[in-house]
């Protein structure tokens, strides 16, 4: 935890906020602080600063926020990404978040298996809770927009042409031909990974006549965990 | 398993290997493999082509490899990382592997825990094991040297300066100034990741005393799982 966020259900008046939870329980474990001691705070969608630590009732810890600066910068990319396997799903939400990005599309394909959908971890809480941890992580406050696509085609035919507008349209997939990646882009970048397997020809297909590029990293086959962070840190600019 | 790799135990004579244990079973539960079928196959540290099956005698698939092209290109990169937490070297070895890094340091650092160089996870044998599962899933072949480095000193004073010679050296740092990276370099690279928390400052003194240059990317602060496949790929070029 490198920033405590402060949520609306937190704040008690002023500049004071009540934070109870496994955020207590870290603040007490692991950071050990104690009245007077400060560390580096957030408001959830706000700016960051420090909160000074006033007292703990043993149930929970009333801080002092004071805001400093806003938030970094957000990466110009939206992330569309046949839904990963459950247990990949935490990593790669925490990741995307940790990196910067701001809207991430989960969709169905048919190399998703049908049981992904059914799998607790897609519950609004625990989505909500991977993201917060990837902002904790990175020191950040801005939440990103996650949308749950469940059915392509209504995806591709009724979300994707507005979401995309504007931007850069990538689709990687190892059976793409191996096109150089224009590296480091400045301007919005939409890019979508395939599912383990990639997407199916129609898919691709249905992609590429909404104005995307295909692309490769070569060769390799990496798993789509790898390929998140690998792929976001090749085509746009990190700071 | 995107490829099937043949060690030398598995040779039985000629272009014949024998393959029993995990990846008989794959063969057999997941691709459904009857005789006559083939798949990507490729000899440790050799060639790479396709396998036909022969037989199953329940125990041990007989396989036909017939070599057909080298494997891909390295990357030019040297990992040194300050030792990850036993849960995510796993997830480590296999993201550097299967990107192509070649030469991997796990080194002491004052922040990692000292039951970190206790856990199970660094026999030789769990150790092989990540890095196969890392060629497998990229299809190469090529094992990469894995050094430990459990002191940090002696591995700083007696061994850096010829493993980093002729290389762009960095370290990247939280605490670091947030340089621009040098991206995508295509020359041989060094790069000196910390444990949570970051090197010390007498670590980092002791790598920019030896040539390396310091970065961050910035006010984000990621995972080292996250760091790892993020600066590879903003570093050095990827096909």
């Amino acid at each position: 935890m490198n920033l405590l966020l402060l949520t609306p259900r937190d704040h008690l008046h002023d500049d004071q906020w009540r934070i109870a939870d496994r955020r207590a329980r870290h603040m007490r474990q692991i950071l050990a602080l104690q009245p007077g001691d400060w560390l580096a705070a957030g408001i959830l969608n706000g700016d960051m600063g420090r909160a000074e630590c006033l007292h703990d009732d043993g149930t929970a810890i009333t801080v002092q926020f004071t805001p400093e600066e806003s938030p970094p910068p957000p990466l110009p990319l939206t992330l569309i990404l046949g839904l990963p396997r459950p247990k990949m799903l935490k990593r790669i939400l925490i990741d995307a978040t940790s990196l910067g990005v701001k809207r991430i599309v989960l969709l169905n394909s048919y190399k998703v298996d049908k049981s992904y959908w059914q799998t607790p971890e897609l519950k609004n809480e625990l989505l909500l809770h991977k993201l917060l941890l990837g902002l904790e992580q990175a020191r950040d406050t801005v939440l990103p927009d996650l949308i749950l696509a469940r059915r392509f085609r209504p995806f591709m035919e009724d979300d994707l042409p507005s979401l995309c507008a504007d931007s850069h349209c990538l689709i990687g997939h190892p059976g793409a031909p191996a096109l150089s990646i224009p590296a480091t882009l400045s301007d919005p970048v939409t890019l979508a990974i395939g599912p383990e397997g990639g997407w199916t020809p129609y898919e691709s297909e249905m992609f590429m006549a909404a104005g995307f590029t295909g692309f490769s990293l070569g060769r390799r086959v990496l798993r789509v965990e790898t390929a998140v962070p690998t792929l976001i840190s090749r085509i746009v600019s990190l700071p």
